[in-house]
């Protein structure tokens, strides 16, 4: 079962709120249903909310078709209301502009390119995963104590995984030894959804809190840290879930890589550096209790970002599914194969060629 | 009310596992029950770790001299059961220690150096708050916004608090803008209690999660780290609840003062430095849940480390009851007048004359 998938013309999604209790699957209908389960959360990960966007879309102009309205009228509707949903990502906004640039080509050129992305996410996860498994052989000598903080596994996509899925090759080449997971408040995505898929896969790991990684690592626990990114700015600066700032400190202090994994599609060229991107702050409700449990006392006032910032020096490299990027030894994140396609969508046929 | 007192002859604590729901007064009324209200953080804090130990040999002297025991013999059976129940707190053992030295005197001896160690702590946690208030105006201009993790309020103490002490203070002379609060995983002491305190003070504060601590101290949403310690090695390597290593290691590269607030008999002089420091690792049932609920599936095994370290080098300053040893300019927490406390009881009784 895939996180994301088209079915009968409609998006069906595992409901990652239900997670680890229920593995259950919704269907999305429209537009605002696709825009709800962003929200929250029900579909989350940045290359999961790139598929979203995209489905969205095909689901705006499906619908159009039917009710005999201006499809291209209802697509861009769409795109704007789906945008709108989460400022971090910058997969959301690559997704849904990818499709948006095949409107003027119809509504089934619409569907195509939305549909398109699912086998390529796994396909791209599945090449960052062997080069990251790779990379990992090279800074250290395998068997691998890797620390990931959240969820870039198989959740977080459409399948396989990113910084999981680098976990996920090494583990199938014998060279992993064991994860540690943080369990990543206030949604728990570590606990949750990590745990879970690590579990399903029987790789050893041990649940740890938020707090225990930089210790763990200053104790000699962690021979690398492997990390998602929801954005990458130009100079290398990562956008990634609140807490990878602190790991990455301990990591670098500690001499221990901290390697990001993420497709092209998360590196933004048009976003200079980390002061540029913006932080989603989410409800204090997450933080004052716990799935409907209230653990602060009554009227306790949270303050809730979502993603902190790591700054490009404390990155070791960014493997991508097309590249290490070094940025350990000086190397930048450059103008990639990314960017096209955000105009024209040549490189979406060139990765279908490809594969 | 006191966290911890002494009432007709029994230990009356506020259990803290009930808070912020329930304030509840319990007795203990023997040895076992001080042990297992240890254990089970019904009572913690460095400070109210030590009281509780010199209480509890105070139990077991009363005791044995109702039952016409041996009183040294019942005494020194106590403190080895006591001291057994939690390793990284260097306070609890100071406490016993103390204690233990006046057995020769007579169980009332006993008795009346185990009290005398309730007004003592609340007096020394004022002037620590005094001179850490101090030390705040003059690392930084008010208004300050603090950030400390965990709880080292009156909750920690008999009453009123080292790094809380330090932020009540501030308030009380109208320097001080607002607090934000760790909410601590697994136990949620930031959230359950710091903020309950807080509440109660009508001092403005945000709850947060343990990991975005280090993300809004880059984005300079802080002024000052102010954090309890439960051991401080002569070098000055400190042992705090875990997650103080992340926020000191933010701290450090934003250039924002790192205080420690501990009294003297926090400072042992027979740990070299961090590397000898024993860290207490508590049962994984902690981190897989919350209060009975489970987050992670079943069987997910936890590490649940309950300090870290921060090394010397990250810390501005160690404010204690008499003095401010300023680490950052290469002062060293030196030979004190917890030492010889620990011998002979000198300095209880000059304690004693000076208030």
């Amino acid at each position: 079962v895939r996180t994301i998938d088209w079915v009968d013309d409609a998006v069906v999604i595992i409901d990652q709120r239900l997670l680890p209790d229920e593995v259950r699957l919704v269907s999305l209908e429209s537009v605002a249903d696709v825009a709800l389960a962003i929200r929250t959360l029900a579909v989350r990960g940045a290359m999961a909310l790139g598929v979203a966007g995209a489905l969205g879309l095909a689901l705006a102009a499906r619908e159009a078709v039917r009710d005999r309205q201006d499809v291209a009228e209802a697509v861009e509707s769409a795109a704007a209301e789906l945008l709108a949903t989460r400022p971090t990502a910058v997969n959301l906004g690559w997704g849904i502009r990818r499709v948006l640039a095949r409107v003027t080509d119809g509504p089934q050129a619409v569907i195509d390119e939305a549909l398109s992305m699912l086998d390529e996410d796994v396909h791209k996860n599945r090449r960052l995963s062997m080069l990251g498994a790779d990379f990992l052989d090279e800074v250290h000598g395998p068997p691998h104590r890797v620390l990931t903080h959240c969820n870039a596994g198989a959740l977080a996509c459409v399948d396989w995984g990113t910084a999981l899925g680098v976990v996920r090759s090494s583990y199938e080449r014998g060279r992993l030894a064991e994860v540690l997971v943080p369990e990543t408040r206030p949604l728990l995505q570590g606990a949750r959804l990590t745990a879970w898929e690590l579990g399903q896969l029987g790789i050893p790991h041990f649940l740890i809190t938020d707090s225990a990684g930089p210790g763990l690592i200053a104790g000699g626990r962690v021979d690398a840290v492997v990390v998602g990114a929801d954005r990458i700015a130009a100079n290398g600066d990562v956008a990634n879930k609140v807490g990878t700032y602190g790991l990455a400190l301990a990591a670098a202090r500690a001499g221990v890589p901290f390697i990001v994994a993420a497709p092209e599609s998360t590196i933004d060229q048009h976003t200079r550096d980390g002061t540029q991107i913006p932080i989603e702050q989410r409800a204090g409700d997450e933080v004052v209790g716990f799935q409907g449990y209230r653990t602060a006392p009554n009227g306790t006032r949270a303050l809730n970002p979502a993603f902190d910032i790591t700054p490009a020096d404390l990155v070791t490299a960014i493997v991508t599914e097309d590249r290490v990027i070094r940025i350990g030894s000086g190397e930048k994140p450059a103008s990639t194969s990314a960017e096209p396609a955000l105009v024209d969508g040549t490189v979406a046929v060139t990765e279908g060629v490809r594969r």
